[in-house]
């Protein structure tokens, strides 16, 4: 370590990260943060520097950048904008994570970044460990995923399951965890090419344009057993559009609501919840954060679906963190296919 | 029997009961009904006439006077209001149900009625029952409060439970056997009057008048450590104000949406849904003609309740079949504490 507490070969070299100016308004505008240079942070009694090579965009960032009781605090005025990530030890002052060590954790949009050495955020990884498939596959995508599709909704062999968001990071890998199990799975999504994606590329047996399509009448053609598992990623009318097709015992699992997320008004509930009645159905939410200990185990199971040609993972990479707000708007505007990256490191592969 | 196929000492008896003329739009109004008087029904194969002693109100009757699905069809234009009541056998070709047997079933509002013998609608009840009790306690109305606190939210000691419609049928039953279980019960009601009542005679820890609280603030006051299970007879508002408090893993048992079976348009579910992901918490919908094989059990349970001083129970009644209208009404303006009784047969006690 130089005097600075650095090594050597990083002295001079600043820090580019971005911080919360104001709180959005809907999408993230230009005036809502702001891109600043500073010295590199220097790591404190247990903790490491990494330099960040990939970050992963997901809902949960915009719902950080509001006011609000969520799972974990909201991201302060001033403070780097929370995101989950992948970065290699440049200095360290941690046993569990010496330098070298390639580290998932929530390192912000930022290019350099401290970690607290706590085994619930930061996990070392192996040397070889691909961080593209380790953030869009194998960290908590793919345990949101499994949490769900497995463990909320108990999805059986002849079920008829239907995913919303059904292209993205989460809903593709859940689509295709249900249909491993002998599910019937009906993907809902927003372009025509996600939807052929879903039928032609991951075997769906159907898919819904919700933008084109009458969705009450599409459901009931896709699904003419009604549906046993819906696993929500939209909340707003795609939610209550499925309650009101609900089979009798029928599973809701609650992954999130991200037709909410940039609402300026909270908008209303499902008008439809009392169907939950009528078919003695339930409705649970579930976060991943709860099943951290188990990602190993999860990640053996999908990467055994991987290697027998039965699981796919699609991502979509933006360059450099100026492309941060642009890539997070994204998973609003529905442009996007599978997860959402960001390359912070030009040399991380 | 006579050559009719009734016996002789029912010649000439006329019935009198109430059809659906036409779909009600908010209260039932007199138009709405009519009160006709016929020759007694002749009982077929397998089937039996009761002379109807008791009929129970509660809030199914209204939703099945309305188009759309439920777990029945709705009433017929020109059928007989669908109600439970307890009636005693005066014709029959049944051997389950001998003349002078007492029966609770699905009579309707009318004076008789011919019942199939069919053991999920009609269950004959032993000579000594106290009909008053059966439709008040033991029969549907104590099943659905021992399924939702029991069966769906897993009561247990220490638990703080908050129910609505505290002062009703259900409702009050259901605060006890939580009360019973050791839980911290919190009942939402309409009246000071029942609060009172929920308080200083049943024991409750709290009881909140949601016409006059702020209902946030007065379950934040009520409920410090927030709500481990609601059971949710009303929907609407006092919903949407309880899911805002859920605690970690909080169980929300659906028992009926009463707010809404009124309305003229299907009103807004709660928007505050979506704290169920964040809560970890589930809400499940449950109606208690799944479980008719063991109301005998859950009414042993609750026998030894009232024996040991433990549960009590509540009726208003209404005299004569004319009455049956607005009985119904009362339902809904809140008008009642406990169950809402109507004494079809003046002689019945």
């Amino acid at each position: 370590m130089s005097t600075e507490g650095l090594p050597a070969g990083l002295a001079g070299v600043m820090n580019r990260k971005i911080v919360l100016r104001q709180r959005p308004v809907g999408l993230v505008q230009p005036d809502d943060v702001e891109l600043v240079s500073e010295p590199l942070p220097v790591p404190g009694p247990g903790e490491a520097l990494v330099k960040v090579g990939w970050l992963g965009i997901d809902a949960s960032v915009r719902t950080w950048l509001s006011k609000g009781e969520g799972y974990l605090p909201p991201v302060g005025i001033g403070e780097v904008v929370r995101c989950s990530g992948i970065g290699r030890v440049v200095a360290s002052n941690s046993e569990r994570l010496p330098v070298g060590t390639l580290a998932y954790s929530l390192p912000g949009w930022a290019e350099y970044a401290v970690l607290a050495d706590d085994p619930m955020l930061t996990t070392p990884l192996p040397d070889d460990a691909d961080p593209r498939s380790m953030i869009s596959l194998y960290g908590s995508v793919g345990a949101t995923a499994w949490m769900g599709i497995v463990d909320v909704a108990n999805v059986e062999e002849g079920d008829t399951v239907v995913v919303s968001a059904a292209a993205g990071a989460t809903g593709s890998i859940a689509c295709q965890i249900a249909k491993n199990l002998g599910a019937r799975v009906v993907g809902i999504c927003g372009t025509d090419e996600k939807c052929r994606w879903l039928t032609e590329d991951l075997g769906l047996d159907a898919a819904i344009n919700h933008r084109t399509a009458d969705l009450p009448a599409a459901l009931k053609e896709a699904c003419p057993q009604r549906v046993d598992v819906y696993f929500d990623n939209v909340g707003g009318p795609i939610l209550e559009a499925v309650l009101g097709r609900l089979a009798r015992g029928a599973r809701v699992a609650l992954c999130g609501a991200i037709s909410t997320y940039n609402a300026t008004e909270r908008p209303p509930g499902p008008a439809t919840y009392t169907n939950l009645i009528t078919a003695r159905a339930r409705m649970e939410g579930f976060l991943s954060i709860d099943i951290v200990p188990r990602y190993g185990e999860i990640a053996m199971e999908l990467a055994a679906m991987v290697a027998a040609g039965k699981l796919q993972h699609r991502e979509q990479v933006y360059e450099g963190l100026d492309a941060a707000p642009t890539a997070l708007n994204a998973m609003f505007t529905g442009d996007n296919i599978g997860k959402i990256l960001i390359r912070v490191d030009p040399d991380a592969t």
